[in-house]
């Protein structure tokens, strides 16, 4: 008997209508899986039911991994696999793995000899930065910075200090929802003037914000962010001063 | 009259039928256009015939922007959109503006207050590192590696530290498909050997591998590379020797 394989599947991540924003090789094949790992079992439940999956929700075998998932459940996780099933990932929304638990799964699956399969779907980090005109040939995704002063003030500099080192490399992070407007306040208060600061909010929802602007541009038009999922990122250039 | 939007369009990465590995709302999108900005003018009409686009392909306005747009065609590049139409950039494979040509002319977009839409499609960086069960809560694409000595060994080494300092920082790369075998060599060469190592090649393709293996087991397992595109990764842990 040959082992399933284990697939990652990306979820919308916006409020819409999942057939228009996964490809059909996602959605097909998720149909066609009993097995599935979700950070939260009700809403991979939702998930599932709007997918149209053909088996009644019930019937599915969903476990919940949670944030963090315990490393001692991974074998029994990946059990299917042994006995010819396949096994999916799935995110809370966009792609799992990225910005999201799963990984330590993943990683035991390949210890194991097991397929990981990727599907392809939404990513927010990756669409913010495709759609922010900052550097996509050098980037990197470092997370939640901390909340606290002054470790805050710190990492905003550094990170600005590491893109200017790196000659312009991409810093991208995100934000909890309710705190985005501290965020660009103190992107737009600790930043240099020249630094490029992107704002990338709602992706493919339905309020999309997209937009890449200098601290001084920022400074001199202020927005308010909605209170929905944010990526944040910045580029730091030698002081070609614009001001 | 209102302006057009810029729309950033990507293209399948593996040699296979577009209309499954691209989400409904972007082919949907992707027709409906006129304008394109693509690296290479040849391919990016294959790959709108293939789409289905509904008018003639040498109606359309396919604008050729090459690796290194000439920053001085840009505004004539996006004029469409001051009179009303939409324009696409168009990859060569996976997303336009990651770890491919098209930042340059977004950042102008946004200074020229014009609306970016980013469509979802397969990313072979984002793709790779969601299967690789490397950290996906940090990570960095820094392009291609030197080619020659010692720079190469150096930036191997370099990249590793900085994986290590970052507490396990996920460090991606990529290098030209005929010299992959060099690269793997190269890595399993020059890392310690619990560093974890990604391979991850024709992704969504018919000859898809990904795998990450400590250097101790892919020097006692050697594979032989394919000369097709493939995504390197490494991540450097505090020596739990498990050799």
């Amino acid at each position: 008997m040959s082992k399933g394989s284990l697939y990652m599947l990306p979820v919308p991540i916006a409020e819409n209508a999942l057939e228009i924003y996964l490809p059909r090789k996602t959605i097909e094949k998720a149909r066609g899986i009993n097995n599935f790992l979700a950070e939260n079992a009700k809403t991979a439940r939702a998930f599932l039911k709007q997918l149209g999956h053909p088996k009644p929700i019930r019937e599915l075998n969903i476990e919940e991994i949670g944030h963090q998932p315990d490393e001692t459940q991974i074998d029994h996780w990946l059990a299917p696999i042994e006995k010819g099933e396949d096994v999916a990932v799935v995110s809370e929304s966009g792609c799992p793995g990225i910005a999201d638990p799963g990984a330590q799964i993943v990683r035991r699956a390949h210890r194991k000899g097991i397929r990981v399969i990727p599907l392809v779907g939404p990513s927010s980090l990756l669409l913010a930065l495709m759609a922010s005109g900052l550097d996509g040939q050098k980037f990197r995704f470092c997370g939640y910075l901390p909340i606290k002063e002054p470790e805050r003030k710190d990492e905003i500099q550094r990170l600005e200090e590491l893109s200017l080192i790196a000659n312009g490399e991409t810093e991208l992070f995100i934000e909890t929802p309710y705190r985005n407007n501290a965020m660009l306040e103190d992107l737009t208060k600790y930043c240099k003037p020249t630094t490029s600061i992107l704002v990338a909010s709602d992706i493919t929802g339905p309020n999309e914000l997209i937009q890449t602007r200098t601290t001084s541009e920022w400074r001199h038009n202020p927005v308010r962010l909605p209170k929905i999922p944010t990526v944040f990122g910045l580029l730091a250039t030698k002081s070609k001063v614009r001001d």
